[in-house]
């Protein structure tokens, strides 16, 4: 029986329509494409989801519509972390009221918090609910630091604690987060960029800003991974890795990903809220279909 | 005559009652106590003032209180800094049509957002009133390095730019910025630990957290300072920069605050929004005063 | 037929005698360890060699011993950094003369050097001799930022450069330098602990200072991952990341070292040069086997 | 009487003949210079004397040429900061012999040392003779982190420590040092760009590169500062530091000095050792003298 929580996982965008509110219908067609495409789960409103843009309201209304679409064709991960604690609190309790099947968060943002707050806010938040928890690395907690067996004894104080969210590029740290954790913990890799490079370190999926325009063929190049074909999963990473370069490059991801939505899926996701965007430039067709195609041919491509 | 915007400005601590809110009560005995003290103005809801963990509508209330208690005695340089543009315009509204005397901004949080969008960002906020803005400096634009020409002429972009607030104990970075801009802009010290070394680099002003529990004394020092009595203003220093240090160190700021406040001014700013505070421990009050008063003897000390 | 510049390559340590001279009876003990172990290469006295603390001469005998013990058995590159340019170039005409296969070089040290230093350093270092150079990838230079295009024609004026040593975990960025180049340089890896992961970015082979105790081991589980044996390199890599983690958290990572080769292979390597292993600890050997056999026995642990 | 280790003292560089050797006449040319000028001391073979492209024997024949032209003019500190830990004992030890009348070191360089390597390299350093050591503050200990006693107790832990070299614009962490120490040592500040600005954390002089060139104005200007006039002091820094990042955003800060100590004092310092100054460009006459005025007028300039 397969695993619920591993796979490929769209850190999913939100949509926005013309006037500027979450699109509830854009976000069905979302959730149809990824259920089509045979995806493993969706991640909601993370930062690429634009959480600290939305309001709780809206946040609320955008669970309730995934998780109504997704109808348990695939699971959904709702991300509840907030400014407040409080907000993370009753995200989590609307999460779990809507049927998530699980519940995630940052690390408290803006102020350079303490691990002793870090750690509280996520027992706060674990707590909240009976769902499994899945919470970002805190970057200001090294495993190398402070030794694998005290932090996974810290981390082990959080309720509901199943996993994390790991997203850097450093796999040193996420394979000693492995085994400080004594494999105990499902990990996910939040950086697209080495996601093949960290299924050596034990990740059993990934969530990704990028899987909602090429899903399918990140889905094909982890499998290849997991299934031994190094140099498919090696070529297409190299070609993956340059196409994500050329798009961070651009200083305009967001209208970037605007457009290959549109070109590639017919769906509008409309413009970011500002500042976001704000500096965007338009793209042009052709740029984009050479940056789609430069990835979604890496598989097959010698 | 003396300018308006210059001396020693709390950054004021957002009081909460005990139900969480904000102490509308407190607020005034706050303003009444700068007012009494002579200090020089009031920056309101920075980040010591909790902007993050606050909504629009209580930033709102906020500035109503404290412009409306205020009447004129004392500026007030309402920040209006948000996480979408658009809250940052409306709160720069408000400000104007509440009677604040200028408005002030950070830069754009969370995402690694470009220079392009930060200073789109800032423009916008600029043109929203005819209030002189006082923007962040932006830890993203090194004038160092994209020299001091391009940097002025860069800022000189945002409309009714009138100054900034320099957070940072880069006084070498301040005075580039002091001298790329020609002495056009008037800069505040953020940075309360270098308080009296900024005023060598033509800062105008102070703005800052301490400043909320040692006024007096500090404006006494940063004036000694500008008066050239530079060992008094350097013993203050030394003993100001070692009380810091103690309440950092200790990782309970915020209940050091709070002591401090009521110990000093029996005023209750309350407890903040968690996460912060979330790991603070209760102080003694011995040592509130050991630290209180390290600083306020400091002048008279030898 | 086999390529010369591929596989597993240890940084070879320096051995010191009792009077703190390099001892090259030593030195030849381990080049037949190397070649009876069939390793496919060495590095010569690279920063595990300790080049920073030995004199030119001193690094001319060893490459003389080295190169003359190995007796085309093994390929050696000779790292010949230095802190002065002449150094440098006298090195690498030394190398050549020795018969070296190939030279390699850090980047200059100490000082803050600018791009433009760091390539007309590695300039002349290229230009003095026909060997294939080796540079370090310098971490001033960021691909991502240049640009790929701009950033492989620079690397293109370096005379004789056929690869480089790429001493970093950031596996995005080894990826970024391999297409920008467009796959015409031989990469190496120089980060042991992402030692597998940098297969998958097209790493020809890896140099690394815990190949001189785990050859073997290493050899065989990088050649798992080239083969496809995922799962293989996978827990080896969490093993001998986790060995290499409590070594470094250690503190005594020289004195680890040094008991290790002594147990494993009855070869003593003595002490370092100080500073390097002033503070160092002595290990019990019962815990030096335990780290020794964490990684020796990973590839055939389930 | 007047202290001897307080004011200001250049770093003097080290100047080099037309065959590349360090040229004895013109160093004694910057003895007589320095000694006319009236500065307070002389700093020897530190990193602006190039001391890591310098051989031991170059470092001692340097020592003895300026210690024997100062002839107790002015007093000489050496730096023996040196690669491997016998060397920098040896340093100080024919320092000693030579009659310099104090030691100072860098930390440890090129590996990322442990805090208590450092200590012990320290350790040794300052109980090689009977001179008063200067340490460099340690960038790797933070008094802020481990508290200013537990600081103050490692650094007393060092034979014959009298004060460090604090080469940092963090004054914060300047006076944390200054207090943690409880005024115990003898700090001297050693970055150029905040010089007036550390006088207000207690520092008791300043070392620096620019005071080879603009020694009798950045004296006068620290003078300005101890007497209290702060107006003087501050256009003073402002300029000093704009001057500083014209020369350091050039790129070519060598030939700068090079032109400038020609163009002024009729001193030829040479060419620098490899790779410094690989990619320095030739100055323009007029540049120059624009830059060299800017400072020197900037006491009088209103």
């Amino acid at each position: 029986m397969k695993k619920k929580f591993t796979g490929l996982w769209p850190a999913m965008v939100t949509p926005f329509d013309s006037t500027g509110k979450p699109s509830l219908p854009a976000l069905e067609q979302l959730v149809e494409l990824f259920v089509k495409q045979g995806l493993d789960g969706i991640y909601l409103t993370g930062s690429t989801g634009q959480w600290p843009l939305l309001t709780v309201a809206e946040r609320i209304a955008i669970m309730e519509c995934v998780i109504g679409s997704a109808k348990g064709r695939l699971p959904v991960m709702a991300h509840v972390g907030a400014v407040t604690t409080s907000d993370a609190v009753l995200l989590a309790k609307e999460a779990a009221r809507l049927g998530a099947d699980a519940v995630s968060s940052v690390a408290p943002i803006y102020y350079p918090h303490s691990e002793a707050v870090v750690f509280e806010h996520y027992r706060q938040i674990g707590k909240a609910t009976d769902l499994p928890f899945y919470a970002y690395h805190l970057s200001i907690v090294n495993p190398a630091a402070i030794g694998a067996k005290a932090y996974a004894e810290k981390l082990m104080t959080i309720p509901n604690l199943a996993g994390m969210k790991i997203t850097d590029v450093n796999l040193y740290l996420f394979g000693l987060i492995q085994t400080g954790t004594q494999h105990k913990l499902e990990l996910f890799s939040g950086a697209d960029e080495v996601m093949c490079q960290a299924v050596l370190c034990g990740a059993i999926g990934a969530i990704g800003t990028f899987y909602n325009l090429w899903g399918p063929s990140c889905k094909s190049a982890r499998q290849a991974m997991v299934d031994g074909k190094v140099d498919v999963a090696g070529r297409f990473m190299l070609k993956f890795q340059t196409a994500i370069s050329r798009v961070i490059e651009s200083g305009s991801v967001w209208s970037f990903i605007r457009a290959a939505m549109q070109q590639k899926y017919q769906i509008d996701i409309g413009v970011p809220r500002a500042p976001l965007g704000l500096a965007d430039k338009a793209w042009n067709e052709d740029h984009v279909r050479e940056i789609v195609n430069l990835v979604d041919q890496a598989l097959t491509a010698e």
